[in-house]
């Protein structure tokens, strides 16, 4: 017999670029305060949450992402004991931040409480830490940015896990609020925040890391290869008061298995090839 | 005014994933000999050369890949003077060879001489080497198998810039050509094959690697990010009698710029991310 015609499921990535992925079911479609949420099981890659129609995460690869906005900052910084995750609401990040011992609390504050509602229903996997609800775990339905203002010298990492700078992200994505989280963060935080594909995007990534270049002494660029995500190549930027991943390698032994990163990788994730240089220096047009 | 719908050009990377990108015209749409072979304008990626519906390469990105495939294995190489490549019709690969001034001698094997002259048409860029017919450069239209087949310790190092397994690449998957291969290196030789997404083609990355680990003392697989192949994470798979690139760093000193290569890329793109090196260990379902 033959199968029925396959139903796609499309992200329009840029203006030029679609990603078409087939999906047996969709499972889920709302529209929350903030957003459009879809879940739906897709064949290439499981499981895929998207957020007004931008693939978010999948069972099959959402590790890449997780591991990396986490374990670079949480192995640079010596000995991590509070840290802040804004967005994230699906808890793959605050399910990595926890796996370091170190660790005495996580903060969490995402602005969209269905998302975390959906994770935990449709991504158990992914939202373990969410369900399990460890002590050392706070989590905060609200505004990521107010509660960064409120904070002084409080965090030393904190993790910017959001959406695209359209919609709900947009006002993570300003020099304002670098300044905020330098101040919230302690004498010698980090602050991480997934800046988009540095094929698709670099008048943001070129933007963000002049940004940060103001506010942190020192500023540097990480990439992953996420499947999902326009071009497949994505980057991360990094805001260090004090610690630099070029003269100082990955601290060694988080606890239990990764799928993506290794202290190799996160090395490796900071050799940037000539055309990144070349958006990092010279704002493209 | 309105701009006129885009017309996409659609890409079916997987059975469950497709890549589309806008055109704005089809400059060539013909059936060779061996092959479908389209030109096309996209608006994502500049020139786009698509065969048998599968994109191969764009002038915004064909950089990546023909530095990526050229100048790691040269550049580990201490004294590379006779390089064959095989494919690489569209004269990228050919390109960077000879931009290594040790480099006497490039024989180009390609099977379809309407690539080649398809290639110099459209994207004379890609195809400056076959343009300006160097001394250096020899090109002969006809079956790299055989050529290799043919020869015995003449090879520095073999470059195998194929198309996908399926189709007129199929042969150059294969243990006995890489035994062959192994056979036309001199005897410190290094043989360097694309071999697709460890995403999105883990038995052909596992099985290729394993032969090539049945012929050659020394196998690797490097990654490079390459955003219009599916996963825009791609990776070439390294054979070596004798230098490897875990223990020895890239020799310095190429001429003229790179766009993505240089020599901390090179060395990065040997970190295997934990699921990659899984993909090495375990056959895959």
């Amino acid at each position: 017999m033959m199968e029925q015609e396959l139903q796609y499921i499309t992200e329009q990535q840029t203006p030029y670029a679609r990603l078409s992925l087939a999906v047996d079911r969709v499972l889920y479609d709302t529209q929350s305060e903030f957003q459009h949420i879809q879940v739906a099981e897709s064949r290439q890659f499981g499981r895929l949450l998207v957020l007004d129609g931008v693939f978010q995460t999948s069972l099959a690869e959402e590790w890449v992402y997780h591991e990396m906005i986490t374990h670079v900052p949480l192995t640079l910084h010596p000995n991590p004991k509070r840290v802040l995750v804004i967005g994230g609401g699906d808890g793959g990040s605050v399910r990595e931040v926890l796996r370091h011992p170190s660790v005495e609390r996580v903060d969490m504050v995402e602005i969209d409480g269905e998302v975390v509602r959906v994770a935990k229903e449709y991504f158990p996997q992914i939202a373990a830490a969410l369900l399990a609800e460890p002590e050392r775990l706070h989590v905060k339905i609200g505004d990521g940015i107010a509660h960064v203002k409120a904070t002084r010298d409080e965090y030393d990492v904190i993790i910017v896990d959001c959406s695209d700078p359209i919609g709900p992200g947009e006002g993570l994505f300003t020099r304002e609020f670098y300044q905020a989280a330098a101040t919230a963060l302690k004498a010698d935080g980090i602050l991480v925040q997934q800046t988009e594909s540095p094929f698709m995007h670099q008048k943001l990534v070129h933007g963000v890391f002049a940004a940060f270049r103001s506010v942190f002494p020192i500023t540097r660029l990480y990439l992953a290869s996420i499947p999902i995500y326009p071009s497949g190549l994505h980057c991360f930027t990094l805001g260090s008061k004090q610690y630099d991943p070029l003269r100082q390698p990955p601290r060694e032994g988080i606890p239990g298995d990764m799928h993506y990163y290794n202290s190799a990788v996160a090395r490796a994730a900071f050799a940037l090839p000539e055309f990144v240089k070349d958006v990092l220096r010279n704002r493209p047009e």
